[in-house]
């Protein structure tokens, strides 16, 4: 497989960085061929505005993104962050995701990758979404750490269910396509600033996180992804189908 | 009341800029002092980074958001455009966000006003939280446009449920303790790029949820907020306590 691993931390050294590592040396020594695209040593820019497109595409003094990133696809004239982006997505099997929760969702950096790079007209249209998405056949997945321990995510525990959380992620990566694989979380690395092996203290908690991760990776070509509705559960205005049995079996 | 908006769309004459100017002339008509704080406007850096913090305040070679946000909020130094942000929160009984949803959340210059203005230290510790956190007492409430059409966001349809797609953002903001509003949501507005009172084949519509605004804004006072659970309901590890009614209501 190619993966194609996002990173979303501004500090290279950190514990989410260090997973990136884990990942790297598990992967390639298995024979798959890895990219990291680290947003902030690549100064990403997240913010999706008129600048981006110093030449509008649409003739208009009214700027509305969707507009532009339609007509600047067509023309291949799309931002060159953008195009590169897009180029390390068109080549990955696997894209992971590696970022800490930051205000129950990933930075903005990472917020601002999705508005910006999976543009409108070319990474999805009204018909071209969810299990008809353009990416369809590939995967993703999150890998992310939090800074409350485990025990404060359970149901109506202090810090939420960590499902709802990235439950804004995965229906995005759904939208367009992706088989989502299901998420990998390392609780309570307060907020991702660990300094990967270091504080002592903590030591045994950290090599238990890198150990999961590790196994996991071993054995990723063999899981399932997380299931989604799709086209054929929904009638023509979005709504389930009456005769589906989700209907009565979710309520 | 004092009134904070902020607006988060790169476009001022949106639709999302018309229910800014809606809600302004409401307000202001019933006696309340409004500002906009427009963060595109005012070019809002939202990515959180070591560049934000030119003179260190830890004595570290190691980028920490949590501690740099605390030690410049401890000596006052933090940076001026995230001074200025709590300045005006300082100021306001009510905080209004508009936005446009972009990839089931806030778009990216808005993700990253939570990540840099809610400052670890001076609006949140691990004490000063939810239910005791630093703006308990004020109200905040999510003013939000969606492309797809209401029935779409029904349970299960194909676009999802909205309480879904904002909980994170709710969430965060009972963190730090406002007490939430239930939001207020314009449907079909395709991606909050309409032009404000043009495209005359949906001006019906869009008078419509113009009308839901203001009738709403009229009354925002007599609101009850988003009930959450706090502290009280809480263990000491964070988990719903065994007694607690919640387990058997909502299971």
């Amino acid at each position: 497989m190619n993966v194609l691993i996002v990173l979303a931390h501004p500090e290279r050294k950190s514990f989410n960085g260090g997973l990136v590592d884990e990942a790297v040396e598990q992967l390639v020594g298995e024979g798959h061929t890895v990219e990291v695209d680290d947003l902030y040593a690549e100064q990403f820019d997240p913010v999706e505005r008129p600048e981006q497109y110093p030449h509008s595409a649409v003739a208009s003094d009214y700027f509305y993104p969707l507009n532009e990133q339609r007509a600047h696809y067509e023309k291949n004239t799309l931002p060159q962050d953008v195009q590169r982006e897009l180029a390390r997505l068109e080549w990955a099997d696997l894209v992971i995701f590696q970022f800490p929760l930051w205000w129950h969702a990933q930075p903005a950096i990472l917020k601002g990758w999705f508005d910006r790079v999976l543009v409108y007209g070319g990474r999805y249209t009204s018909r071209m979404r969810y299990d008809r998405g353009y990416y369809r056949g590939r995967k993703a997945m999150l890998s992310v750490t939090t800074g409350s321990p485990e025990k404060a995510f359970q149901p109506f525990g202090r810090a939420g269910n960590m499902v709802h959380w990235l439950w804004p992620i995965h229906a995005s990566l759904y939208y367009v396509g992706f088989d989502v694989l299901a998420p990998q979380v390392g609780y309570g690395i307060q907020g991702g600033g660990i300094r990967y092996q270091e504080e002592a203290d903590i030591i045994g908690h950290l090599e238990a996180c890198k150990a999961a991760w590790v196994a996991r990776l071993r054995n990723l070509d063999s899981e399932l992804p997380i299931p989604f509705t799709g086209w054929d559960d929904w009638d023509d205005d979005g709504i389930l189908r009456q005769t589906n049995p989700l209907r009565w079996r979710l309520g």
